[in-house]
Formats: C-alpha cells, structure tokens, sequence
C-alpha cells in the first residue's frame, strides 16, 4: 500500500511536469504510460479515467504549492515580512525545475477558461482560494500597522497576481532577461502604494 | 480575384474566433472546412498548409489588433490621452464580440511558449513591437510633460501589460464581475505613480 502510493505520487510528479507543457488535455494515458515505464493497463490501476487523473494532476500541483510557496511564508512574521516572502516564494514557484512548462495554474486557467466541467470548477475554487489567501496577507499587514487602513486588500490580491502573471508572460514567452528586474521593481511599487 | 480575397478573408475572421476557443493546434482544417461550408480541397486553395494557416490567422489578429486599438488611439493627442485610448481600446479588445476567446496574444503565448518555430518567433516579434510601442507612448507623456522625467517607460509597458494579463485572467476564468473595476483601479494607480 504504501509502496503503491509511493508511485502513484511519482507518477503524479511526472504527469504534471508534462502537462505543464503540453496542456492536461494533451495528457494522454498513452503518453503517460511511456513516459513512466508503465503499461496503460498498469496506469489505469492507479487512475481509473483521464477525467481521474486531470484532478489528481490538479491536487498535485496544489499540493505543492502549499508546500513550496504558502507553508514557508506562514512562518514569516506576520504582515509585510509574510507579504514579501509569499512573493519571493511564488517567483520561486514560476521557475521551478519541476514545472518545465512553467506555472500550471496559469497555463490550465488559459487552457479550461472556455470548458465548463468540474475541472474548471476546482480550478476556479482554488484560484479564489489563492486571492483570498493574498487579501489575507494584505489584511494582516494593515491590522500590524505597516500597510495604510485604507488600503483595499482584493485590489492589492488582483495587483500582486498581475506582477506574476506578467513575469510568466514576459519570461516564458520573451525569455526576456529583465523580466524578473520588471517584477520586483512592480512589487516594490506595489508596497511603496501600500504602506502606511 | 476580389471576391477570392474576400472570401480569405471572411475565412480568417472565423479562424481566429475558433483559434481564440480551441488554440491554433486545435484548428484544423477539417474543423474549420466544416465551419465555413467548404470542402477541405476547397481550403486547401487558399492556405497551402496547416502552417500556412496558422501564421495567417496570427496576421490576422494583428491587423484587427492595429485597426481596433492602435490606429484610434494614434488619432488621440499625444501624451496622458494617447495612453488613456490605448488602455480603454485593449480593454475592449479583450471583451470583442469576435474573439469568442479572449485575446489571441495571451492564449497563443500560453499554447506556444514551449514550441519553437517560425509561429512563435513571428508572435514573439509582434509582443517586441507592441512592447515597444507602449513604451513609446509613455516616452511622449513624458516629453509632453504629462509624465515624470524619471519614468521608465519599458517598466510602464511592463506594468501595463500586467493590469491587462490579470483583466484576461479574471474576466475569463473567474468570470469576475469586478475585474473591470480593479483593471481600471490599478490604471488609475499606475497613472498616478507615472504623473509629473
């Protein structure tokens, strides 16, 4: 059992590394099976459906970023220190070796922003999710006094995420090297207008 | 020979509409023979190749691109009101009638960012162009007077290229009714920051 889920969660890694390039939609069981060394009938031990494992592709990339950007900026210090490390974290996040296709999140939002089904559904619920999460963090760093009291924190959730979406744009389309300098230069704009 | 034109035209039209749905992989020329009432060998008269009709189909978008957001706005006195025409026109293009998808630049990026060849070296060449032009219209505020001596006019094309990849996001996937108030929010921030 152990050993099983073991795999299932390598296989997982590996199924969304591909769809981050290819899209989960060009995420056949076929290309799968190749790609992990393992028969398709094998695969379907582990997924019993392309819809199945679309989802699991999805709690995966979830599940790390939690571990890689959200985990390590809640034991900041509350407030502007949390701000800028769920910044750092998610610049991070953008450029991580095991997302060769770059983010998955916005890669699949363009992907499923025109396919109704409970793929995108959990997709959307992650995202408001996510932006309630960064209007958290806004709200936590105007109680401690270091953002202005009427600063409006959805506003600041939408500004932040547009710096990152951005910095995908302009450093996986362009490959063009000042992009990161754009990004932190935006995000420090972007806290010079917040602070009180 | 104007009639052909035509009809390449209209073919055009309704190939972008379904490029901005299913991506340009996804527009095949069976799909598309079916859409417009001609036969596949009927097609194939006018675009040589699946290539063939996918750099057309980007060519297209540009030139509905500079009829639509860039030839108005250059009829705007130069300075803060060109760039004002500039966003309130992107704006809209995001949301026109003809592009069932929602701007083609932004899912052409995501499609082909991993997938070197001439389509994406030719998109790439049109987001330098428009980039560039952004930033020119923020170097005429500037000697205008409107804008700051100090701006950077290619971190303003960068910033407001932002404002609109998150209208894109969140109109689109969330199907935010607020993402128009924070795209103009941030705008009107992002003016402000700019003023002399």
């Amino acid at each position: 059992m152990a050993k099983g889920e073991t795999t299932k969660d390598a296989i997982l890694d590996r199924a969304l590394a591909l769809a981050t390039q290819s899209g989960l939609e060009g995420l056949t069981m076929g290309s799968l099976a190749k790609e992990v060394h393992l028969s398709k009938s094998g695969l379907f031990a582990h997924f019993q459906s392309k819809e199945q494992l679309q989802l699991d592709v999805l709690e995966t990339a979830v599940a790390r970023f939690i571990e890689m950007v959200i985990a390590p900026a809640l034991r900041e210090p509350r407030g502007e220190p949390r701000v800028r490390a769920l910044f750092e974290r998610w610049l991070e996040w953008e450029d991580a070796k095991f997302l060769p296709g770059g983010c998955p999140f916005i890669s699949l939002a363009n992907e499923l922003d025109d396919r109704p089904g409970p793929l995108r559904d959990r997709l959307v619920g992650y995202q408001k999710d996510w932006m309630q999460a960064l209007a958290t963090a806004a709200r936590i760093a105007m109680t401690e006094g270091h953002f202005r009291a009427d600063l409006d924190p959805g506003q600041f959730a939408y500004d932040l995420y547009a710096i990152i979406l951005a910095y995908h744009h302009f450093s996986r389309l362009l490959r063009d090297p000042a992009s990161e300098a754009h990004a932190r230069q935006s995000f420090a704009a972007l806290l010079a207008a917040s602070r009180s």
